[in-house]
């Protein structure tokens, strides 16, 4: 149950926009410029992007990101879906491109401890072909997807437990994006 | 020097905003809602906010947040300026309200692990006069600087070493709040 009266049953991040949308509605817009647009030199895809926040997302143990994310990634990769729990499970032999396993790397080192961000590991991820933009919205991701599980953990909001509600999320966000609860239902 | 080519010589996440105004845009309107406005329900003062803000980014050993915030945090407190530090050395004996030093254990452990903030520790607050508008505003203050701190960090920005770079940045914030570097300078 939720720390706090949230007047509403939505879960995790949608149930707490509903709760305040004055931040809410930011929120989803940075995840929408971060998830669907990113650098303009990047060349993540969407789905890429969507397994960074999965992978963030399960490193800090919080389900809801965790599975919603997982979900997302898993309707835009599409045929190679299954490269996605693969990747959740051991990234270091998951059948990904040598650039997201090291860009995976600095995400990792941005949700444990930031600082750790050395020069060798983003090197390493140039040697794999990640310009400017990939390692900064790596970065960023990273760093925004700390702040969603903290938040939704934090106030200990709802989080379903069957796999459906996460599928119908993962094709929702898959094909509409980020778009507000309230202009969801408008 | 930072990871990446950020094409300005700003510091902290005013750099970072610079370099990629599209997802930029919504951090500065996140901390304007989050530090200058706060739920409806909550009586935490713009200086409680911003003391929050900085107690957090010291957790997170975030040197540019840790000091930008305290800076501010500092010039809207005003006369009581001296409870700032106070408070980041030691939150147990510094003059500040019970009420606050709930919020600044429940941000605490937000930024440690939020699946910890316990019943207890939200129940504790509110012993102390803490509504649900006030829980939820430290946790999502305490979220989005493990945020920030963490964009910060990762990209390895450019942190002032003199005292005085933070003492105008924090009169800055506190009189004109969180205007995109773009506004500032149009």
């Amino acid at each position: 149950m939720p720390h706090i009266q949230l007047n509403n049953d939505a879960p995790g991040i949608r149930g707490l926009a509903m709760y305040r949308p004055d931040t809410g509605q930011h929120l989803y817009n940075l995840a929408q410029a971060l998830l669907r647009a990113g650098s303009p030199d990047s060349t993540l895809t969407n789905a890429e992007r969507e397994l960074i926040a999965a992978y963030v997302s399960s490193q800090n143990c919080t389900d809801f990101c965790r599975n919603s994310h997982a979900a997302a990634a898993r309707y835009l990769y599409g045929e190679q879906r299954d490269l996605v729990d693969a990747t959740l499970t051991a990234p270091e032999s998951a059948p990904i491109s040598p650039k997201l396993r090291a860009l995976l790397t600095i995400a990792e080192r941005v949700a444990t401890d930031a600082r750790t961000v050395s020069d060798d590991v983003v090197a390493a991820a140039r040697a794999e072909g990640a310009a400017d933009g990939d390692i900064h919205d790596t970065v960023q991701i990273a760093a925004s997807f700390c702040m969603f599980n903290r938040y939704v953990d934090g106030l200990a909001t709802l989080t379903p437990t069957d796999p459906a509600a996460y599928d119908a999320m993962g094709e929702r966000m898959g094909t509409l994006g980020y778009i507000t609860p309230e202009s969801a239902t408008r």
